[in-house]
């Protein structure tokens, strides 16, 4: 039987000493002018150019953080954008990621019923199972979308089951209008997103699910507003694993991001994409490494795991 | 300034009497064996092999369905499956249906935040923009997600001004586990789904969002469960166009999709997958039309047409 995901991500976290992702969202407009400025890589109008070059980009960050970070979360989105060729690179980019024994967390969300959930389990979690993708590994997890309702899983949850990988299911995020939704009360005085919580946390304690370290391969996407919606919820899934997003550009701050751990530091793990991604774009920065955007990179990274080991207490 | 979307919906649907769609979910192991049988498309284990053979069979339903209804939905889950080999399939499939003057609605259920739903909505709305593939078309409309919140789905909105296209929302979907979540009680004695339905109503009456038929160009996803849901949600939704997933295969009967329509026939569209596009398996058809699946899934589409004027009352 593979390992448990969620033994094997807390194991990832506890060997780098850093609960963190950093999270690959390319947008060419944001490049370093050293690399869009690169023969080939100039042309943002153009799909293959701007493709190239958010490739290198991302492949240098993955590179760049890979000894600091036990992962690093891939929105499939800013390369759907490409279109198939999009989606290449992406699929090359977990393999990258992999080969750096990084653990992927497709952030793909997605959410279907039926044969199509099948579907996406299998394009976004599973390993490739046909011929002529043989030698290629899926992501280790993928985050989902449980609007429809946690029937509409199953099929993930099977693949974590056979595969030893994981889930996020988003409960609360981090975007201002989120709360219209999330927040709205719901069933016996908790809100709708608390409600999600309850029923991902049901889900995550089926048989098989809950590893030795006492977390299931069942997560949650979890930015609480504030520390008070952060702890009920880090009570609720008591054993799940958090994904916090939202740290640094997106506002949310270290009282919140302590609220999602247990004592100890355990139990989530913060992901970071833009303050550190686009750290060249920061006079901080800037001044500090000069012109190297990779050396930028590399120091809001580092800068990045120590503010997160501070807020936990992680030694 | 384009014609609005559901100006041109609705405009389709007359023209065709026909307030329906045929929904292509393709999966491999259901396709007919005088097609699967054929060399090079006969190895289901094979990825280049099963592509093709669901393409060449989406191809098919495309022809054969195009001259009986206004539109068809790509699910693209079913093409996501092949990873980027699917993905450039599936675009070529929306070529095809719109060089057949359907309507594509792409199935794609994508819900994200912020920079991730600006890449979206340019991958699965947007005509794309990028030098290397100018000369495709992206789809009429797409299915979204509004769990993360309304403001998420903004730069779908964009589009959908600037390029006369549609979207639908989620809000209430055919699966049995859809109820855990979607029926839970919230806000003011109505449901989740009912709360969901009231913010896509408020944000679809929005400045030119509007069009000539008065319907709004932000429609809705609603697949009741009883007949008096299907009422309020239809009443919640007055300026929406509902798309009506569910019928046939999935179980939705004709008096919960009457309470989808106004009276007239008018503001919504029935969806039917499995029931129409793999009718060869129906032994009603197999003794009428012998083991011509081509024609199965011609009478299919005709009988699905013929049951929804009659529910609706158009002539």
């Amino acid at each position: 039987m593979p390992e448990n995901f969620a033994d094997r991500l807390l194991g990832a976290i506890a060997a780098k000493k850093a609960p963190v992702t950093i999270g690959i969202d390319p947008v060419y407009a944001r490049l370093p002018q050293a690399l869009t400025g690169k023969s080939g890589l100039d042309r943002e109008a153009d799909l293959e150019s701007s493709l190239d070059a958010i490739l290198e980009f991302s492949r240098q960050v993955i590179r760049i953080v890979a000894p600091f970070v036990p992962a690093v979360k891939i929105n499939s989105g800013f390369f759907e954008r490409y279109l198939w060729e999009g989606i290449e690179g992406y699929y090359e980019l977990i393999q990258e990621a992999a080969e750096r024994d990084l653990i992927v967390i497709a952030d793909a969300k997605r959410g279907d019923v039926g044969h199509t959930a099948e579907a996406y389990a299998r394009a976004h979690l599973a390993d490739p199972d046909l011929a002529g993708s043989d030698d290629m590994v899926g992501p280790d997890a993928v985050t989902v979308n449980g609007y429809l309702g946690l029937d509409a899983l199953e099929p993930f949850v099977q693949v974590c089951r056979e595969e030893g990988k994981g889930i996020f299911v988003l409960v609360r995020t981090s975007n201002p209008g989120a709360a219209e939704v999330q927040n709205a009360p719901c069933a016996e005085g908790v809100t709708v997103a608390e409600h999600m919580a309850g029923l991902v946390s049901k889900w995550g304690r089926q048989d098989g699910l809950v590893g030795q370290k006492g977390y299931s391969c069942v997560g949650a996407v979890v930015a609480p507003r504030d520390v008070e919606q952060a702890r009920r919820i880090r009570q609720v899934l008591d054993a799940s694993v958090l994904l916090v997003p939202g740290y640094g550009a997106q506002g949310l701050g270290p009282q919140e991001v302590a609220a999602c751990f247990k004592p100890g530091g355990m139990g989530a793990i913060v992901n970071a994409s833009r303050s550190v991604i686009y750290a060249y774009e920061q006079t901080a920065y800037r001044q500090r490494c000069g012109d190297n955007w990779e050396v930028c990179i590399e120091k809001a990274c580092q800068y990045f795991v120590s503010q997160i080991r501070e807020v936990v207490g992680m030694g």
